[in-house]
């Protein structure tokens, strides 16, 4: 008998952005004079919003007298915080979603990775393909995706995202109990309609399925009749759980506030799924700093909101400026209208880390390989559009000149 | 099949302090006059000190500004923390542990109910009885307790921790793959002398454990011989995790940092277990607010040290009075040296749940019943001593009266 999880050692390779941070620092320390433009790994670079700033100062001095001192948070998190939640992001918008029903948490990426503990191990899992890696690799080590052969796993059902279906999948011809969906998307920047949303709605109704529906990206939606959430659709709060952050909305990447919705509804054998991941977060999680949650909270006052709207846009604006420089030179690429994300098609005959490297020689751009991804991500490249203006522009020219 | 991880039907009643939170709130329903004072939950109550709200005002202010901003953390922590943790609570004390053998995280619960990801679901787990109940209910999450009949879990390896062997247990009789242990323990208060503690680390490496070491309470230890960390002791590194945490040494419960240290040399079945707590942790964690790395770097700092001192010093005074004020009442009671947690032996024939309802009714004061950590926990109760000086001399005299 083995002491360790022996699924660890089916992983290939190293977690995607590991691979690219290292293949980066290779390159750098061989050119030592070289300065990158990132187009890689999608992390903000604009500052917290002054509202943000003056929140958790504010909460600092709190934290520096014993009167106002704050220990462990409440389970869940900060009824403040959850109450304007509750009101902006989900009953603004017709979705019925109650304060006890969202979970405040450290970052969307560790949910959707951790959300695996209350599931059965032998659940059969959906990912898109292409398809953010932690889907994959948290069910890999929880014994769920079964074995790596190739370029795939073998337990777990692809769901191919292509050219063809407009990157939104069919649904699956074999029954699926967890079913992973990210939009808008992470890689591709597709958004989902809220008719094509409700497919899978009813499909998870209708096959006892869960939709783990990561809306990381929903800040950057503006075409009208893209839903904000999946709870807009009817009937989703009997099969849905859905994971948001402030990492994009609000510039947190490196101040780590997000949240989970797991509705009352929501059963399975018997069992509520809300009052799981209650169990769960009361038992492995200690809460989001006070100072933080202070933070968060100040995304929704009127001075937060607007200003984080300039920001969404700026980084919107970067997105708009690849996608006209790429096709302008007639590169086919989605992606960018509702997301960060640009997904580019590469040339016939170019395989992406391939691409990856020559940009990142050539054109001293990192950007991030489709292959990475899953396989029908290979002959596409990810861009995104969280850099400074001016070089954005450039990168996106070079890069459109070496493909071209 | 079920979609569900069934083992959480498996857990009986709420998480312990879920439930001591509810017996509060329904008195406190009941009695809308009355003034609680806290000895249950072990929350720090005194403000972060003086150096650290410094530094993270600081931080906010960096993160303010386009130059200064940043986003995702390097995983496992930023080097400057990583370099302080190696240099003050390692190397000085002679345990040769490098900064990159140092993860850092929000948390020691996290972590200690985290790190159940890389082991088998098959592992035989020990752990004390009494014990803080997160060994217990993460292990029970994963499968590897059993089934739950009467008052133990028929797959766990109960280590008794009594007054007959001054609650340092034996060896276990059956060969156990993970073991934890907690020094300074919670809820006990007692602490382990570098002897014991290596029997348990020769116990280890003859029979391939791994001892997953909570030295959660390190801040408290002044008795002279008593190890900090389990990496004191020669060949702890083949054998060892450690998990600590900034919460109780410098009053972070509400602000969110903690470190485990996994050596480099342990390995088990070929693979290390340091490469995949670091797989782990890049695919299912996103790291540490900035703001709060650069507060825990400021406990390192001289002004930091001797503030933190302060505060130890502080809470260690009100434990020293609990402690000398029951026994002076003729109570038995350990812990309170090395420890902000005395353990007070009950009358004969009270039982712990009684106890801590008539206190809290008759006394006002919230206690932690030792039935909650478990079978041998019966008959006792534990006190904290995160109060207020008067607070806490007012609660201990109310006790004492009650139990002699």
């Amino acid at each position: 008998m083995s002491v360790i999880n022996t699924n660890f050692a089916k992983l290939p390779g190293n977690y995607l952005f590991a691979e690219i941070a290292a293949r980066k620092a290779r390159y750098l320390a061989d050119n030592p004079g070289a300065r990158l433009i990132n187009m890689g790994i999608g992390d903000v670079t604009r500052p917290l919003s002054p509202a943000v700033i003056a929140a958790m100062h504010a909460a600092v001095d709190e934290m520096s007298k014993a009167e106002t001192f704050k220990g462990y948070s409440p389970d869940g998190g900060y009824p403040f915080l959850r109450e304007l939640i509750s009101e902006h992001d989900f009953k603004s918008r017709g979705a019925d979603i109650a304060p006890d029903e969202i979970f405040i948490s450290d970052g969307a990426k560790s949910d959707c990775a951790n959300i695996s503990d209350i599931f059965s191990p032998d659940c059969v899992v959906a990912v898109c393909d292409p398809v953010y890696p932690v889907y994959v690799d948290s069910n890999a080590m929880a014994g769920r995706a079964g074995s790596y052969t190739g370029d795939k796993w073998d337990k777990l059902v692809y769901l191919p995202c292509t050219s063809g279906n407009g990157f939104v999948p069919e649904l699956p011809s074999v029954k699926a109990d967890m079913i992973y969906l990210c939009y808008p998307n992470n890689p591709t920047g597709a958004a989902i309609t809220f008719g094509e949303l409700k497919k899978w709605v009813d499909y998870a109704r209708a096959n006892d399925s869960v939709i783990l529906y990561d809306a990381a990206y929903e800040a950057f939606i503006s075409t009208p009749g893209v839903p904000h959430s999946i709870f807009e659709i009817p009937g989703a709060e009997y099969c849905a759980i859905e994971f948001r952050s402030f990492s994009k909305t609000a510039g947190f990447t490196g101040t780590r506030c997000a949240y989970t919705v797991v509705p009352k509804k929501l059963e399975r054998d018997g069992m509520s799924l809300h009052a799981m991941w209650s169990r769960r977060q009361a038992t492995k999680f200690n809460g989001v700093p006070y100072v933080v949650q202070r933070g968060a909270a100040a995304v929704y006052s009127p001075q937060g909101r607007k200003e984080t709207e300039e920001t969404i846009a700026y980084y919107k604006n970067n997105a708009k400026n690849i996608r006209e420089i790429l096709q302008a030179s007639g590169i086919k690429c989605i992606g960018g209208t509702d997301s960060p994300y640009i997904w580019v098609t590469l040339p016939s005959g170019l395989d992406s880390w391939t691409a990856f490297d020559r940009i990142l020689a050539e054109a001293n751009v990192a950007t991030t390989p489709g292959a990475g991804f899953g396989s029908c991500g290979e002959g596409f490249l990810r861009l995104t559009a969280f850099g400074e203006p001016d070089d954005t522009i450039i990168a996106a020219e070079r890069i459109a000149r070496l493909l071209k």
